[in-house]
């Protein structure tokens, strides 16, 4: 096509833009694949690529033990007062028209409300910022202490978009340890080596992804002493919040706002169930305002005003859906998390290459550690992933995505006979690979 | 309070944080405004410093001419089917999970066959991003083409959105004037001057934002022959496609894809006055593959991958809402807007200090110049809004906003009384401003 042609062989100067792809001067076209590496690996794309390796002529159905969503699920159906709330805020018209850079008053009101029945002080409508989702939350806390030179500690293992979006502004990052022998609980040692006086903040994110752990009163107070100390702001992502069903209650770590200033993430996603709401919260817990004499509440509302808004009906729809929800929608979900929990341990304990050092309190995911001392064929967690998508139509998520290499995350939020489906073909799979010595 | 005084003396390291707030040694704190200025002033923010002079004693109710949404007049309510449409989504219970990076296939699917009835070739799914509002197709348009030295050309007047979001990123931005005189068409000598090897797009809002011009179809060939001669793309900002109602029709940019590749940025929020429900989409219109050859595609997907989403049920409602809308709700809004633009010229004719150089004959909004040598104790269009505010309970934006200086932008969609009380309130102001000489 001559016209093409001659488009092709435009000078077009977009040759600056912000990609990989590089055209010289004859038009040869060579892609760099280098930054993209540095980047990290999303748990979506971690996703995708092993999802082309299902085996689309096996007939059984694809069981996914790799994402917190269980929605697609009818016993995970989130509540009907959820739904109607939504339902009428659309059909009053009312919520048709923009929003404002926060989010608007009454729902950040029912949020400060519905946080502060946990907490030991009242919170303002005025310390909430509404967000897309936590994801959107995630974004704005990160982009308003970003500033050149700084860095912010993050946990391992522990949520690959931290990284992500924080070599995405240039945000640099370092990792402390959670240790899997000590209940997942933060190495705090190690949080005061890796600190310095660039370091900003450090990342808890309680109930925990990937470690379905839930830290106790205790260890949260000395994480927010350690944090003081250090001058460090904690910002405690609780997308999980709540979905606890173990031994240790779920504790906000706005409790210790006294001691340290936390920005609190969270949002409707997890605990009702809809992730595709997207409707998320940032809220500063900082009795003592020192986030706002240092600016970072000027950041964060800066940062928000230019950032893109949550619907406005879904905010108008979040007071009747924070206020009206029954305790037994919440209990439901609880009790089949914990019955899911129970069926996943239980399930890890007989087999063999998987060990499991702490059995999930929390959250919707557990790691196993790969012993491949007791696999044949099986190089490392990405091997054994794709192996399993191939021969078995399930997937899990390599370890390696979430800082603990041959390691892997196993998702045990499903409806329950598809979790033990899942677990067995599990099974059946490492079975199949079994060292024979 | 010990404890409190304890926190402010604590060290905090936050002071790096990305603020203009900083505190010395001896917990002095002071505020750098500088870069606040240097960013731009938006849409949002004018209005708010407007806000600030209303005079709540005055019992009129307020008359807000100065932004694009009339969503709270009932004459505007947009049409059942958008609302059924969500309804069900949200009803079904099948909308309750995580989106994908680009968006839902079926939406995207119908995007690209709804965009293709004005087009000479037919858009795949693949063209599409489903985004939050036209507002984020901004941010990832311009975010794919952001590179270090990197350059867009704007619009002046144009929508200030585009300034503040490229100074967040750190991409450069040039000016090329729209000529009032001239029907505001592109002063293409000026983008040919201004272009440079670092030049990468060039923006154009069509209809226009803040002029309320529709540029006509042979202009738009001029202006795509000469990106093409620049090598840059045009990124066609049409959020306002459709709102016709003049003698020109509307001509997407995409018509022109096979002469140079084009980025198109729309949404549901104008056309159905639906803004709060923050439903756009980013489209490439390149028939040429061009983009993708430079890698341009990829960085559009890459920088999707790592944005929020828009909500999954709004996304399942927009096939019913782009198939089924009737011509009847369209064309009822075209009336009432037409209308409005006829009282608004009409009235402006009758007002001397301001001369408005061209009928609006798109979009929502009309530039009126400020002939301060008809007014006393009026020094700019600042000076001008904010005693406007103060004693007529109005509001207009500040020309300055929009690369103006002492002009006016002024909203005509509003219910066509509400719209007669504004520019008599106006015409009252002048007539009380008036220069006695």
């Amino acid at each position: 096509m001559e016209n093409g042609e001659a488009n092709i062989t435009n000078k077009w100067r977009f040759n600056n833009a912000s990609s990989n792809v590089n055209i010289d001067n004859n038009n040869n076209v060579t892609t760099d694949n280098s930054t993209k590496k540095s980047r990290g690996v999303t748990v979506r794309e971690a996703r995708t690529m092993i999802m082309e390796n299902l085996n689309h002529q096996d007939q059984r159905p694809m069981l996914a033990l790799a994402h917190g969503d269980p929605s697609i699920f009818p016993c995970f159906r989130t509540c009907q007062n959820a739904q109607d709330a939504v339902v009428q805020a659309i059909s009053s018209g009312q919520f048709n028209s923009y929003g404002t850079a926060v989010g608007l008053l009454p729902p950040r009101k029912a949020v400060a409300e519905y946080l502060s029945r946990d907490l030991p002080y009242e919170l303002s409508p005025n310390d909430v910022v509404l967000t897309i989702g936590c994801t959107q939350a995630i974004d704005i806390a990160l982009s308003s202490i970003a500033s050149p030179g700084a860095n912010v500690l993050l946990p391992s293992p522990g949520y690959p978009y931290y990284d992500v979006f924080s070599a995405h502004i240039g945000l640099e990052t370092r990792h402390f340890d959670l240790v899997p022998n000590n209940g997942w609980e933060v190495d705090l040692d190690c949080i005061e080596a890796l600190a310095d006086a660039n370091t900003v903040a450090m990342v808890l994110i309680n109930p925990g992804n990937p470690c379905g752990n839930v830290f106790t009163y205790n260890h949260l107070q000395k994480v927010a002493e350690v944090a003081k100390k250090l001058g460090i702001m904690v910002i405690s992502d609780e997308v999980y919040g709540h979905l606890t069903f173990g031994s240790n209650p779920y504790v906000p770590m706005g409790v210790f706002g006294s001691i340290v200033p936390v920005i609190t993430l969270g949002s409707l996603s997890k605990r009702w169930i809809v992730p595709g709401w997207r409707l998320g919260w940032l809220v500063i817990n900082d009795p003592h305002a020192i986030l706002q004499k240092y600016g970072v509440v000027d950041s964060i509302k800066r940062i928000a005003s230019i950032s893109a808004d949550p619907a406005s009906f879904i905010q108008g729809a979040l007071p009747q859906i924070l206020e009206n929800t029954s305790e037994d929608f919440f209990t439901k979900v609880i009790n089949i998390l914990r019955h899911d929990a129970d069926i996943c341990y239980d399930k890890l304990q007989d087999i063999p290459c998987l060990i499991c050092p702490h059995k999930p309190e929390g959250s919707m995911f557990v790691m196993a550690k790969l012993d491949l001392s007791r696999l044949d064929g099986i190089t490392d967690d990405i091997d054994f992933c794709i192996k399993l998508a191939k021969e078995e139509k399930m997937i899990i998520l390599p370890g390696v995505t979430v800082g603990a290499k041959n390691w892997l995350r196993i998702t045990f939020a499903l409806e329950p006979t598809s979790l033990e489906d899942g677990l067995e073909r599990l099974k059946a799979f490492c079975q199949r690979h079994a060292a024979t010595n």
